[in-house]
């Protein structure tokens, strides 16, 4: 995926999680033979060969640390980025942010129409639920029941959905950065909460059990933000796959913009080593979730 | 709500049904005092008065049938009506049918803006999941996550999503009969069929005593959509709440452009009396589903 990774084990992590996240959609993502197609190819479009995949090898991650399968964690973790990935879609319609270029490839709408893009992302959103409701998944209801739940709420008005509209309002009201983390919190930290939340869900980790695991997802998703607005700042448009530097131009309030570049680097890396610290009671087996919290504040792209 | 109901049963089952569901979308959807109020309030507009209520009336209708409690079927009721809706307002946008007024109310991206619409139809699409995997709908898990499978595959890529790009490729393909009506069963026979199966769900019947339920699902299914393409092919605008006639300006295939009239007419009405039939190993307790079956092809709007 051409990531400069000093980190061989999460290198590999990425690499593997990748795979098997592209295999299970291109198997679940069947092209009809008939004018349903183009909505499919759509679909396959925004989930297949593109994206980091870092939510899913959260979930994963997690969830092997608990014992769980790495068979229906994949699972899950296919409609964590479905979730994602039909976000996505949306936000980069022309009525949105009207982006062209998304992973390095044109975006859903620009190859396939306007309509068809919002199509597709309705229904990579019910394919998020259909495949957590699926006993395949898990053969516990009650698992699937806290699944479904647990994405459903980081996904709403409550959790992205709500985030991206304070985003919208952000292009016009002044933010400082209480408002600007509160926004973030739920625009991106909501569903890298809900990929660290559904680990512990399929791994069976009891409610008061999960302390350490939303602390550390809080404050790597703030620091993924931060490192994000840094991209957007002074990243390279050609690695990053989209257009840069949007937020500037529109005079949108970021980390960068109210902390300064420095500061915010600061501040990232000290989010990133918080993170690790939750994971003291760990041994070895959370080495890739430390490896993952370094990697979102120095990636590249 | 304005309806003409010969029908005394069938007029008081949707006055209460109506009343229900607004009330539980008004005690949901609270408006919080930050940014994202523009969000709620535009779930809101598409939710909360508006609508025949229809499909929750034959969940909740089934459901009551098997001894489910009433307040479970509302809550259920409330999901499936949210997926609607959500369909509804993506539906709508200027990129798809681009229709200015809904169920007599100018449509939500006219009031709120197209940016604002697309997110409260993703909002109200995550809430239909959060709402059937709320331990709250039903004590048993293993209820939610088989309510959240039926619909996610009800509204996805292989149901209503799936109808909605057929619907799209009819503007520019000759459509036959079959087609039509194969596009028909995926765009609006998906969901009925999904709310009679979320009824059977509720009230634990078991798969193999469902068959009745699902042929009467199937046939008014077919008989609503015929109905809808009679009344936007001759009746009143004003009435209908929104613009009609638009299938015949683009020259799209109907079971009236396919069939004519008349002979549409009599297939509504055969098709409504074939559902009935599908009730007769039921007593009275059936007689709002009979008197439904018999409204959806001779409703005026």
């Amino acid at each position: 995926m051409g990531l400069v990774l000093a980190d061989d084990l999460l290198g590999r992590g990425l690499q593997r999680i990748q795979r098997e996240i592209d295999a299970t959609f291109d198997a679940i993502l069947e092209v009809p033979e008939d004018s349903r197609a183009p909505l499919v190819d759509a679909m396959r479009h925004a989930v297949i060969g593109g994206g980091k995949r870092v939510r899913p090898l959260l979930l994963v991650t997690v969830g092997e640390i608990y014992g769980c399968s790495r068979a229906s964690a994949v699972r899950a973790g296919c409609a964590l980025e479905a979730i994602h990935c039909y976000s996505l879609i949306h936000d980069d319609l022309p009525c949105m942010d009207d982006d062209d270029m998304r992973h390095g490839k044109p975006t859903v709408h620009k190859v396939f129409g306007e309509a068809t893009a919002v199509l597709a992302g309705d229904a990579l959103h019910a394919l998020a639920f259909d495949l957590l409701s699926d006993p395949a998944t898990s053969s516990d209801p009650f698992i699937r029941a806290e699944l479904v739940h647990t994405l459903a709420i980081a996904s709403g008005h409550k959790g992205m959905a709500g985030g991206q509209v304070m985003d919208m309002a952000a292009e016009t009201t002044e933010f400082d950065l209480h408002s600007v983390t509160r926004l973030q919190q739920l625009k991106t930290g909501a569903l890298l909460g809900a990929a660290v939340e559904m680990g512990a869900i399929l791994g069976r980790v009891p409610n008061e059990g999960r302390a350490h695991l939303r602390n550390y997802a809080r404050d790597i998703g703030l620091a993924f933000q931060i490192a994000d607005d840094l991209l957007d700042h002074e990243g390279d448009e050609e690695k990053a796959g989209k257009a840069l530097r949007k937020d500037a131009e529109q005079g949108k309030a970021t980390f960068v913009s109210l902390m300064g570049p420095e500061k915010a680097r600061e501040q990232a890396r000290a989010l990133s080593e918080q993170a690790v610290g939750h994971l003291c009671g760990h041994g070895s087996e959370a080495d890739l979730l430390r490896a993952l919290a370094r990697f979102v504040v120095e990636r590249d792209r």
